[in-house]
């Protein structure tokens, strides 16, 4: 390897992006989103990579970012170690506000393997998903996203989705986000109100969109009971029911009685929890996630013992921006069995609000066209760039806190689990 | 994707080289062996792969090389439907001679993979090791493979190696091949005479080279029963006891009784097997193969599946030339997880028979220094391939049939098993 393929560089630049009021079991989005923004700079070329924003997670980046100058684009096996043994030596083995127990050395290290393959990709003159095996669909199918949302911020004039707090809501919301986008799958996030009030907004959502499939995910907020009950309300209505209850136990005492499979992207967020998921058959899909599983191959490797398990493969989704976007799409492309439309949070950003140069993803018929330029086929836009990053000083929010926010406005508000 | 990576052209060369008359569970080693020769042909490039030789592989490999001409040599997801497809079209499924049970599909997809793979590494400049996420070793450590053998084939002089049939002999035959090439680990073929002989080889080479890691395989020609026996015999000894009963069954049952973990090549040698003998704790060991695994990923997949379940992971050889052994080498330089000394039959072949460009392998130390040129780093050596291939056509082989050769001088020789 040359010169040419050698890290010189990394810059790390924490973004935030307006967001809007989504409600979820541990309270309601911040109006501003909080992401990560990688650079590995090569002599003449550079590798983009996203992830979270939160502080404790930059500050791991911002230590591994020094580690890695040197090493070459191709040696992801040394860049893994360089994270070990930085949380190793951090003494880090655990939770960063975020919803899952992952690893948090595959966290690390995933936004720097995304930014070297685009680099790889970039050298080599083929996109990324060429390196990860080849296309086998040329656009990526997307779900539309639900939630149950307020108005508007509060003290904010209402934002272009309005309020959502009932099934009729939760329908105009989702024929909303089809007409713009052609989403062929629909998701509601649940966990919000009582089971049977969620219970009614996907049956009037399978009444307004009939054969269109169904996922509600409550992020693990019922007892087992209440679990059972739902997927009994909902069988013939759901495609899969998405991390009804809490940990590898909680989901196989689901699954027992669940007629639809049950989905997970926090029971199952790290290759520790494959073993004893496959033997208690805990989930039957797996929702995988290259930000928390360590990156794109080793979210191949996820997919290729979901293939071998029989475990069926789809894939969730946090806020997100371009970057991101493009790096899902590129794996979705290159992963034949992936069985469902992916999660995206894409429609809930502003649109002009990014850090890449627009025109490189389109959306067509509820899915992105996997870019064919080399790499991720995205490139950075340096005065969007600045301007998240100074949204990021100006917002002073530094971590992920839904639940606090929520409490400012419903002081009795509590994310204690299981709640129904 | 330019014209640049499309695969233009695919030539596959059937070749034979000479073989010792080493001994097995099913007869002898006939003086040649058999391996294909794979070419493809990019635009001012190509890359190579080499495989098994017997006439039923090589017509399937015939028949792929039509199919997957205009692929990019990126497309390994196209590769491996096409391979898929061409099976399901000649509704072949089963075995073709050889000793195990994998998957058609993946041998046939396996060495087009890995010459796609040399051409990558030859586009983008880098070795296929660094294509596989970069060398956590520059020397690949391999094992000093002990076979029982005649002293030369019958009707032809002693060769170099002379007879070993019996302990004495084995250790005589383990002195002159570590003298020569460095091993450091040493694995014995049995399965050839009664377990309690080749038991007594096992103590007689403990004692010559104390403190070197022991091998012993008889090819699964054991009972449990005896399989029992002999781990309990040689309790201390071997670092594992490789295929000592037929199938993910008997090995379970050894398993539970057996000191030392039991490595299998025969019982598990496709992604279908896993779940099973998993469930079971049948074997602790996976001595992978890239040639029936289906190509070098998808081996680093089933790497990433051990370190997952806490299996350890070493390599199997059959009789093979330099091709092979540089993308073994590729293979096991990028894999962290490599926890023993891989197989390998090449002390067994004449050192001038090759089909690549001398120079490229380097044995150090027991090991093979990692070709650090781009893609594999061999160059076919094209005299040499032409001598090989009508070698190939005079010596009348088309399968390897150990049975029948033996049968020719032991007419009563049966490879029915269990035997012991």
């Amino acid at each position: 390897m040359s010169q040419r393929g050698k890290i010189q560089d990394v810059r790390i630049t924490p973004v935030a992006f307006h967001d809007m009021p989504l409600l979820n079991s541990v309270g309601v989005h911040e109006p501003y989103a909080l992401r990560s923004i990688i650079e590995v700079m090569t002599e003449g070329a550079y590798g983009l990579g996203e992830t979270y924003g939160n502080s404790e997670h930059l500050d791991r980046l911002q230590k591994a970012a020094e580690r890695i100058k040197g090493l070459f684009i191709y040696d992801t096996n040394a860049l893994h170690r360089v994270c070990t043994e930085l949380l190793a030596d951090d003494g880090s083995t655990g939770g960063d506000g975020m919803v899952t127990t992952a690893s948090v050395v595959d966290k690390v290290f995933s936004p720097f393997e995304v930014a070297c393959l685009d680099l790889q990709g970039k050298l080599a003159g083929v996109p990324v998903s060429d390196l990860l095996g080849g296309r086998v669909r040329e656009n990526v199918q997307y779900s539309a996203y639900l939630f149950y949302k307020w108005p508007g911020h509060p003290g904010e004039p209402d934002d272009e989705y309005g309020e959502a707090l009932d099934p009729a809501g939760v329908v105009k919301q989702a024929q909303k986000i089809i007409a713009e986008y052609g989403f062929k799958a629909i998701k509601l996030k649940g966990g919000v109100f009582p089971p049977a009030q969620e219970v009614e907004a996907i049956k009037a959502l399978h009444e307004a969109f009939p054969g269109v499939p169904l996922r509600l995910d409550p992020n693990a907020v019922w007892t087992v009971e209440t679990s059972q009950w739902v997927a009994k309300e909902l069988d013939g209505i759901l495609e899969y029911l998405e991390d009804p209850a809490a940990e590898i136990e909680g989901m196989a005492a689901v699954a027992k009685e669940a007629s639809m499979p049950l989905a997970t992207n926090m029971a199952v967020v790290a290759f520790a929890h494959l073993p004893p998921s496959i033997l208690q058959n805990a989930v039957q899909v797996i929702l995988s996630d290259h930000h928390f599983w360590g990156g794109l191959r080793r979210s191949q490797t996820l997919a290729a013992i979901c293939a071998t398990w029989g475990m069926r493969l789809s894939m969730h989704s946090n806020s997100h921006l371009g970057i991101s976007l493009a790096a899902m799409t590129h794996l979705a492309a290159a992963t034949p069995n992936l069985d469902y439309a992916c999660d995206t949070h894409w429609p809930w950003k502003r649109r002009d609000e990014d850090v890449i140069i627009d025109g490189a993803l389109k959306w067509v018929d509820g899915g992105v066209n996997v870019p064919t330029a080399p790499g991720l086929g995205v490139e950075l836009d340096r005065d969007k760039l600045a301007r998240l990053h100074q949204q990021y000083l100006d917002c002073g929010l530094r971590k992920r806190d839904d639940t606090t926010y929520m409490k400012k406005f419903q002081p009795d508000f509590s994310a204690h689990i299981p709640r129904w």
